[in-house]
């Protein structure tokens, strides 16, 4: 038995890119893993909401029988969190580029993660766990663009979720998502559907890669 | 009549490092500017609601008529946060690094405030406006450290005031700020001291001579 984890962040209700890639990826690993269990998280639909994680943090420096009631729901909101990702065997977070940074909900989930003791500074409690890492930037950002460089959600969340956490990171990713809505990027919409194309081909195959290591571990 | 707009994000109630400079800032640039005003958004106390942004991207993308009152709602707030950024004479935001990225509740705000029609993509609604970024970091992030390249909400903030809203950003920024709580820091401690007197002291320069700016334009 193997637990797939989503987190999901766009929000877009209809027509997330993310969401799609990621239902490529859990499509192809449960028909490579029949018996796995799907785990979703929506942080776009149920945001974490945004004083929990300073609350939790404040929780966690208050000697235990000085709490708050506000301050112990938040801890139990940390843990309940935690408790989800440690029991997941794969976690696929969908995250979409926002205004060329993290997601705030995103963010705010890791917050509130990195305020359960389990994954206190040094403890990398993620290790040798995989985690699929699906990105969508609506314009280009690749080298020699004028956007080269503008991507602060990519290298920002490879350090926390391979560094900090010390997952097994897969990056699936794609970019000029924009281009079907916007009639200035319309000659880029060939090249958008190339790369949403190799995205959910990229998903598929690593969902089914990682559903056999499941499978065998 | 000049207006200075204080936004804050530090979730340390007592001993926020960046209150604190922005506190030395303030006074300076009251000093030199008697009959200046002083606006304050703390987005640690009162922080954004997080489903205020989507609901506000939705809303403009949605007909006025069509509009549902939770849209009307997130329109109006994304309103009154452009309406208090364009009336400020200087900008001064509190930024703490938080697990090496971007506070979730400043990204909150940033979102809700580009989702409002004057901040749409290529206005650079505060061309030429002055704006002084006071940043804090726990550790260091220096040349040669471990940590050199983690700080990942400097870079970004920088982009997103000057290039994305073409304020004319001064960076007041200080590191080692864990060092007297944390026992494994203790060495540091003169130094996380000594780049905490250079960051006040230049917070009041930067107070004085944007004081200047305001008076004599």
């Amino acid at each position: 038995m193997s637990t797939l984890l989503r987190i999901d962040t766009s929000i877009r209700a209809d027509a997330s890119v993310t969401r799609a890639i990621g239902d490529t990826l859990q499509s192809s690993w449960l028909a490579a893993n029949p018996g796995g269990t799907v785990v979703r998280r929506d942080l776009a639909v149920d945001p974490i909401p945004t004083p929990a994680w300073s609350n939790a943090v404040a929780a966690a420096q208050t000697d235990e029988a000085q709490r708050t009631p506000t301050q112990r729901a938040a801890l139990a909101l940390a843990a309940a969190v935690a408790d989800e990702v440690l029991a997941a065997d794969l976690i696929v977070v969908g995250a979409p580029l926002y205004n060329y940074g993290v997601s705030a909900h995103l963010k705010t989930w890791i917050d509130l993660l990195l305020a359960d003791a389990r994954f206190a500074p040094g403890t990398a409690a993620l290790t040798g766990r995989p985690l699929a890492l699906v990105v969508a930037r609506g314009g280009g950002y690749g080298p020699g663009t004028p956007r080269e460089g503008w991507d602060y959600t990519t290298p920002y969340l490879m350090r926390i979720f391979a560094e900090v956490m010390g997952a097994d990171v897969t990056l699936v990713d794609t970019e000029l998502t924009l281009a079907e809505h916007n009639p200035a990027m319309e000659a880029l919409r060939p090249l958008a559907a190339q790369r949403l194309a190799d995205a959910h081909q990229r998903a598929d195959e690593v969902g089914r890669e990682l559903a056999k290591a499941a499978v065998t571990a």
